[in-house]
């Protein structure tokens, strides 16, 4: 339900949000297991919205660039759906895992089929069926991004790839595990390489929110190219929604009521169909993972303006 | 996304769905484990859609009472929210379970706080709240719906209430383990006493669907009174979608896109926010517990109408 | 291997291990969930040891009766494979639980069907057996244990019985929970009286000691007629030895080397077979469940002696 | 309890053992993940004694090499007890699994310390301090086994370790989840390469049987020196009976009453300590991975000679 009218701009609600979340005590705590990550001032917050036209509005650092990490998840499932469709789900599921990200319980219990395409072991299957059908993996990600948010100097971050790859050894282990049920077809550490790059993309809010208004656009790219069918964007959609902020989906889908995506850097995405996109930042993480601002910010924003899918 | 236009009658599309459905193959199985819902023929069908002004459209045996099963925990879901708020989240969680609707094992490891208000641990404790509340949950169900409805000859079904009784050892398991964690309040013959009365309701899709335009209308009642705030009113929505359909909310939110809570009767009922409810019935049921029929019914009449959350 | 002379007698050892016991620092906490076993001292001690023949040597405590709690258990067992063999390992396993002794998980992989004799959903199929053939379990119990201890004023406690009946939400959970996988042949309510009954049985290191001896001497009883086979004699000390005491059999095989059945009264009881039995009582609990006097005081006896089955 | 006089032979009793094995009907399984396992005939049968002072008695194909797999696993624990003694306990714990053998499960539960010595992640770890501590552990366990076997010509096979290799994805994802908890001290493909080597020695029942005499011996090696304490032999005796044969170890303490490991070429060894050691060895397995025909055998034969630890 949208109440907004169409003439209404984004900018005063943004600021208003802004201004509320400059008041917050807590923040949450950035992630630690890498440098990269563990530097930043969790107070950071930026938020942007992109309309379906391109045209977008920003408030705090939503300029500034910071680590997607989970964030180019969706991406990624996206580049594969559109070559293989249904097919996909054959490797991985698309329920809710209930579990911790990193959770390998489930994964033997279901025979090396993660549960869906967000946690780690989904997110390499992906990687890995993208890696097969095009050889490059990432630079399809890159190529992507780059054109959808019409920012060409979007790049990954050598440091951080290195850095996830010295701290890799659960991502190896999720790889070796699925490998020994046939669930993986290309070399571990090619696809482990892979896997690193795309955590270590470095993008803005506002690169985000525009990146990911396909979704809003039922599968429409920004040069009103096809990417999804309208029903494979639904899709994507609603596994964002079940499945996008770790064991945190429901409570997410509670306060906030829109598909999203989050990443322990701090960042999350969300999609508005029909309407628009919003992308996040704030480094400062509850115990689940999600930026404790950034869900406080989404929050607002749904209840001032009465966008919500439900 | 409504595509509709808004002088459209759902009647064509239901009888549209209808024919299709007919000519489905495979129908699932009934459930066996108590006799009234073992002898249902699995490809009876009937569904309902029922407008934010009560008109109601249906095709099949859309007017044929059945076992409503799981279908009351979203009422009494609705009527605990309304009374206690928030509250009620100390008790219960509101993550997706991913796992099947009898476990035990995540109630054991969260101390006995379980998971969701639709799985049956969370559904007990729905229930004894509104009991301690009321002093008759069940009453206070069976006269919510009964207005709701406008069918004052709605009632349980007292030979499968007592069935489920003869048959309630996992049930009685549960009460049992979480009044080990102190988070039962009544005693346990009462609370399943309570319990098994509800799930015995019988109803029809016309019932059903007209019973939860509540959520379609964001919390007000038939009568105009409000039952729900508007943001409770998206909360319960987002727990159907999230929660409602055991361990395939991932697949129902994937096909469907609508918040849907489905029953081991074999009923469906779905809400498309803002626009009107839906309630499908068919008695034969896939590995999960949902209906079979029911599930392709909606998946299609969301493809055909273009109707969505996403 | 015994490397004891046959004319030994077993008084100095004990004594010489009261007096290290006494300078212990730490004993453990008592048992807090019902009032009888919270107002036990932490500090109390005493051990017995007998010979085949009904000789008993003893120190501090020893013929302080104690709340034997799940020591119970090994002579249910006993009763049990007395009267039906082989079959009743359709009923429960005989493997470790590798898992806290409520834990309802395996129960739940496992259809129903207990890890083991001595957790307590495995006693509970094990009491619910012996009321089958018998009709009184209890009863049958507290013969054999007045008969082969000769004291005839050992008797069950009714407080500690109804304490452990108004605690008793998670084993009447577990008992309901394998009726559901048709595991239990009599009523709940019952069971857990019969259950409940065993486990307030109040006796003595001494008493207990003496008890235990038909173990010792390859299944004969204190009078010389026979109960268990030689086989079956040896397979209770195997089960016994694999998982007698929670989830810490193995270390307690590492420590100490015997077969051994802990109870959360403090009570332990052990056996050398062909050789004595012993049983030692100190209140204060490990956080496993195990008393950490008696634990240490078998394992310095084990160690002193050069007894083990190892 | 030893039954049999000090001047019985055991030639008699595997004979006869041998001959009642010959009529068995099935013989389980051969494991086909890699081929030199596939290639065995299921009903090869053979079975060693050998006594304290070297006496070796057999039966069958006794002297046939057999790919021995996790029979090392109790070598590599005695050997890195010997060096770093109880330390070693706080890298890998001593309590049956309860579990499957590659089960994931509790080493995520557990933090990364696996359960036991004898489940593969334990002899990971286990090998891993040996590598640390010698430099060459599959060397040191090779020199140990040649020098207590008196069989200079025994070896690894290249062959089969590369098989394991191949097919080594679950003991590479094991490697790395421990190593991300800090678990492991060398290079993952350092430590797999020493793993799989251990793995593939080939050797006969009696050069196994002879290799186990030390823990018979309470710790003295064939030449009189003493590699483990008499404290320390008991405690690898211990965890042999609680954990050495997968998630069987109470059914075969239940059958066969002594300690013992078994790997899934077929292999058993077991331990009557102060009096002898046994090895058995034949292909088929059943579904837990022991050999049919080895574990019936070592069964009879503490039924035939009333040896039992019980």
């Amino acid at each position: 339900m949208v109440i907004m009218t169409s003439s209404m701009t984004f900018q005063p609600v943004l600021e208003h949000i802004a201004a509320e979340v400059e008041r917050m005590p807590g923040r949450g705590r950035v992630a630690d297991y890498i440098p990269a990550l563990a530097a930043r001032d969790p107070r950071r917050f930026g938020m942007a919205v992109a309309e379906l036209d391109g045209t977008v509005y920003g408030v705090g650092d939503w300029r500034e660039p910071f680590s997607t990490q989970s964030l180019t998840k969706v991406f990624t499932l996206a580049l594969v759906l559109a070559r293989e469709g249904d097919e996909l789900w054959e490797y991985v599921g698309r329920e809710p895992s209930g579990n911790p990200f990193n959770s390998l319980v489930q994964l033997e219990y279901e025979n090396g089929i993660p549960r869906n395409p967000f946690i780690n072991a989904g997110a390499l299957v992906v990687t890995d069926r993208l890696q097969t059908r095009t050889g490059d993996a990432a630079g399809e990600l890159l190529t992507f991004l780059r054109s959808e948010s019409g920012n060409a100097r979007l790049d990954f971050d050598k440091d951080i790839a290195d850095s996830e790859a010295a701290h890799g050894d659960r991502n190896a282990a999720l790889a070796h595990f699925m490998a020994a049920y046939g669930n993986i077809g290309n070399p571990i550490p090619v696809l482990l390489d892979q896997y690193f790059r795309q955590c270590s993309l470095t993008a803005s809010c506002a690169d985000l929110a525009l990146a990911t208004t396909f979704l809003a656009r039922h599968g429409l790219r920004a040069d009103g190219s096809r990417l999804l069918t309208q029903s494979q964007a639904k899709q994507v959609n609603a596994v964002m929604l079940t499945c996008g902020t770790y064991d945190a989906a429901g409570d997410f889908a509670y306060r906030v009521g829109l598909p999203g995506k989050s990443g322990v850097g701090g960042g999350i995405i969300a999609v508005v169909p029909g309407r628009c996109t919003l992308c996040v930042w704030s480094p400062g993480l509850d115990e689940r993972g999600n930026s404790v601002a950034g869900v406080a910010a989404l929050d607002r924003f749904t209840t001032l303006t009465g966008v919500s899918v439900f």
